[in-house]
């Protein structure tokens, strides 16, 4: 996997992850930040064996074929309006978001005019540039913690085969993650109540890391 | 467990499996059908060691404990409003049914005012029965087929803990199945959204029984 990898937001916790566990299987990742000298500080404390370099929003998303949106959800559509004309042609975005709202103990998704944070996020990228979703279900935390096994599958909506192709290759390349394709944009819908599902067994089971598996394929 | 247990549209392939996987179970089921005659005709086929008796629905839901609607959801609410004077004070009934939409060649769910059919049938009970959601995700070929192992997890969600643990004891009953319960009962808006998923992944992969584990638990 020859492609270059931003990670937008990656010193949050699942951005933390998904770009430690690409660096592990050797894809070259660059971490985008708001504030790019507080993200190297990090980045330097991350126990993956190679660290990436940090840099602003704009260069991240200028040098590289896929952008991996691990920003909240809040914000991920004012960045990418703010950022529309420094998408190289034909650029990958992959949306990893999930429009949780926390409200008086109880989680819940937020209502999202679009039908889900992924197709909010689609209308607002240039035609150009192609959308895909994953890594919406497993837990940040459990991603973070690079020697835990994940051992599950993620699934992959996107608006081309292509697009879905290219995702589940960062996902298939992420060591104990399957890659499950499960069509259209639309599905996203379900990915992210499939999160909602995950955090509301943690916290009625008192677990951390609820996740999926895909039975009978 | 000694519920008596109505299984209403008993001889569809959701029903019929239902029925015959709790009557190995021991649990005292009766077959619910708008055709009687036709229903016994159906159940004198099938392979479970008991087979139940069949009435009308009118009897079965004023005779059980636990109705059990795996009728199609398009006839859910109708059914449910010509007979809310039948059900027992207290009943529990444990909704099966998923919106599916099948248009030119592909599946979606149904726009459900309500959010999900779980919602837009307690929308229809009277206040006195309890509603619950489960068997929503296990393919209803696979309970049919009574030898075949099934391996995976049924989420549970209703109006109350104990309408959870009830329809919860019953997928317990079932061997090969685990109950997650997920809580209230708009989560059926998340389970409905992963028989979709589940459908969507048997059409991608040339699968025939996708179904869903829960890891970390």
């Amino acid at each position: 996997m020859a492609v270059n990898v931003a990670v937008l937001g990656g010193t949050g916790q699942q951005g933390s992850g998904i770009a430690q566990r690409l660096l592990m299987a050797g894809v070259p990742v660059i971490v985008g930040s708001r504030d790019p000298g507080r993200a190297a500080s990090a980045i330097a404390t991350w126990q993956s064996p190679n660290r990436p370099s940090s840099t602003s929003y704009a260069q991240a998303i200028a040098a590289s074929d896929v952008v991996v949106l691990a920003i909240p959800f809040d914000t991920a559509g004012a960045v990418i309006e703010e950022h529309r004309a420094q998408f190289k042609p034909g650029a990958l975005v992959v949306d990893v978001t999930v429009p949780l709202a926390f409200t008086a103990g109880s989680v819940s998704l937020a209502d999202i005019p679009e039908g889900s944070a992924s197709e909010h996020i689609r209308s607002r990228l240039p035609a150009h540039v192609r959308l895909a979703a994953t890594f919406k279900t497993v837990p940040a935390h459990l991603l973070t913690d690079i020697e835990q096994p994940l051992d599950c599958d993620e699934f992959v909506c996107g608006d081309s085969a292509a697009a879905r192709e290219e995702a589940g290759a960062l996902v298939t390349a992420v060591r104990g993650l399957r890659a499950i394709d499960v069509g259209p944009l639309v599905r996203a819908r379900a990915i992210e109540q499939l999160t909602l599902l995950a955090i509301t067994i943690n916290r009625r089971r008192h677990v951390h890391a609820a996740r999926f598996r895909v039975v009978g394929l």
